[in-house]
């Protein structure tokens, strides 16, 4: 694996083995110095051209747990700003020797445009409307870590759809992982088109909740109410927030799921975020074990001739011995 | 000790200790390579929700002397400018696996609520009118290494003392430490009241620093003069400034001090910046050894169990001993 | 060799070795782990007055590569901004103990100007009009990579002389390494005089670029054409610019070069960018190596008593078995 650039590229296996992987560095990360050489000498360019808390410092920390070196490259020192085009930027980044570029760019289609112009591993962190597959990975983790295997589970998405690029990964991610996945959301916040989407939809909350076994809500923008796309938020919470109410109606295991920052009292109920139910923070969590083993994944020695039997951390922690006492 | 919020909550004993582990650290970066492995692995984020260089810049070489890993978290990226709160923010955080929060706020009490929030140590780099507890400790340890223990020691503290956290952390470590100290302000940036203040107060700076082993000023903020609260700052230089004249009269072995950046023309004479006596560079080195110290004693190895009888920077050291070849 | 602040500081001598250490250090690169433990402790800011990401992202990487820390400081964050002198500034960052302050500013003579605050190295990464030397000697390299000695290479150099920091310290880096100069440009992007400048004017750059060794292509800044010191761009690409027509003119092994980023369509036709004789990303490269090769020879071990005999990369290597295992 030398990109991540979206779900639609991994098979089923190969999303499982990511997690798998990830598993492996939640423990690296329980230790007292939470840390392997896996990446030593690597370096790794974050471009983030969208601003971002959560993701950029969840790769931050992923990428220094492996003990690799970080650049970073913000859209507002660039030369860009001179009137640079991208390929420049991304050409002029590459000439100097690196080796992955983790990328957020508010237009869809770009971390794969990029690959033609770089060496360097690309890493998708979030593509427009199009694709946040570590979200989609971090998502899988925290289900399975919770319920298990999602073959056969019942997931609820409800929100913006059609703005989400985290709505489009989990959905091709939870599908090739065997979930059932129902949209629930206005049609104004509904893609135009859901074919090739293997999703049911929704209209009504209230029915596509019953029996589910993950209610997962998406971030309502506040922008989008000037687009006339959405009614009042009040409306918005009473047809589509996890109020209360429906909460009460959740199975005790269901696993309340949101990417963050919430909307308390719009798409949830303040009195529901603390709800044991809830998962957001064990996703934040999941988050850096995840972007671990995508970067070692894309980056780690060995990726192309390893043997089934060894295993990753072992891997990553013998990179040390090889290399004595040069630091 | 696992959090430093205030230096309300030290006691005597426990400022010394810290003033000497500090003085110990000072030694380590008088090294050809100036660093001890003693917090490898460890992750410090520096929230800073208000700008500053200084501060700044001081707990980040801190943190690389001593190894650790460091976030830096800005205000202007953060996903607080999405309506995140405060607490979605800190536990985002602290869910990433983190070990200290050092944060600046402009709130007074936002260092001690998001202990709630995170199980990371939380260091306090100043809140509001509040506290800014590592200032008044390197100003302490400033004092200490040119005069001696502060025991029975004058200090005249000059300036607006109202809106000053400097002056309300740097009166409490003196106090305890044993000296005696003098307020001298209008009235105006006094604050309305001095109840449990361990100060004397005088309106004439020509009499109180007759006999004073410390000047310490602070900084005038030019937004007060919009606000009524100072005459023109002429009248502020001829009635509360160090001028040359002032300075002539204090004693050889007066220690004039200012946490900077220092208004020249206004709260000190611009001939008077350069007096052998002035310790504001002194200052500043002291910073990064006692936020070495103050890192060291919330994160560090063995804090709970140390004996009395090992060296804090043989204990430092040692840490890369243990841990072999592993980097 | 303490700083680095003009080319006119160094002899020939001195470039060729700088040009030589980058050699080595450019195989240090190529290497499964491209770093030397050679500046490990040792304390780089960033100060960067005016932004850039090429320079600023290259001088990090070299600094990485020889295990120095790093400390960004950016002027926005600065306490420049609460009415400080860059002196207190720079006064300040040197109390807190580094060893070099690499700096960009946008007034001609600041760099030197901050040697008489502090005892750190100081590294010029542009001031103003002035100078530049880190990218006269990363020129430098690409040439004679390219080519060989610059000794009797014909090198035109064309575009807004004037205002090019770029511009005067590569004449002064080409001229002391033998190579004969000539300046192509309208009159109003010519300095006032050129007493003194070691080149040949020519207003008509195809009698220039006959026989032509290199052909060096400054940016035209787009805000020069609003204080009417240039014609239209269409007017300047005709007479200025390297057309296609004009690349087919020059020699096969011509090496063409631009310090980026480039205006397509002004000073170089887009087709004549894909050119293999174009040596822009190796100039990127050379960066590299080249900031690697000053930060070593300003800050590394052993430079005043060094032997003749030892390999730099050896030394720089050997720092690491000296110091043990400690990290």
């Amino acid at each position: 694996m030398r990109n991540l650039l979206s779900i639609e590229d991994l098979s089923a296996q190969e999303i499982v083995d990511l997690l798998d992987l990830a598993q492996s560095f939640e423990t690296v990360q329980q230790r007292d110095v939470p840390k392997v050489p896996a990446l030593r000498g690597k370096t790794i360019v974050l471009a983030f051209f969208e601003d971002s808390t959560r993701t950029r410092t969840s790769f931050d920390l992923a990428a220094r747990r492996l003990s690799a070196d970080l650049v970073n490259f913000s859209a507002g020192s660039s030369a860009l700003k001179k009137g640079e085009s991208l390929r420049d930027t991304i050409e002029t980044i590459d000439a100097m020797g690196i080796n992955a570029i983790v990328i957020r760019h508010a237009s869809s289609g770009v971390p794969r445009q990029i690959t033609r112009w770089t060496n360097a591993s690309v890493i998708n962190a979030g593509d427009g409307w199009h694709q946040h597959p570590t979200q989609a990975l971090l998502d899988a983790y925290t289900i399975r870590k919770r319920i298990g295997s999602l073959a056969g589970k019942r997931i609820v998405i409800s929100g913006d759809i059609k703005h989400s690029r985290v709505a489009r990964s989990n959905v091709q991610a939870f599908a090739k992982l065997g979930a059932m996945i129902t949209l629930v959301a206005p049609k104004t916040l509904l893609p135009p088109t859901l074919n090739g989407w293997p999703v049911t939809v929704s209209a009504n909350l209230d029915e596509a909740l019953e029996g589910s076994d993950v209610m997962y809500l998406l971030r309502i923008q506040h922008e989008r109410m000037g687009q006339s796309l959405l009614p009042s938020l009040r409306e918005y919470r009473t047809k589509y927030g996890l109020t209360t109410e429906r909460a009460n109606r959740l199975g005790s295991d269901c696993v309340i799921m949101h990417p963050g920052p919430m909307n308390r009292g719009v798409e949830i109920d303040p009195e529901v975020v603390d709800d044991p139910r809830v998962a957001v923070l064990e996703q934040v969590a999941a988050g850096v074990s995840v972007r671990m083993a995508v970067l070692f994944k894309t980056l780690g020695p060995g990726q192309f001739d390893r043997s089934e039997e060894s295993d990753p951390v072992d891997r990553a922690d013998s990179r040390s011995a090889s290399e004595g006492g040069q630091t």
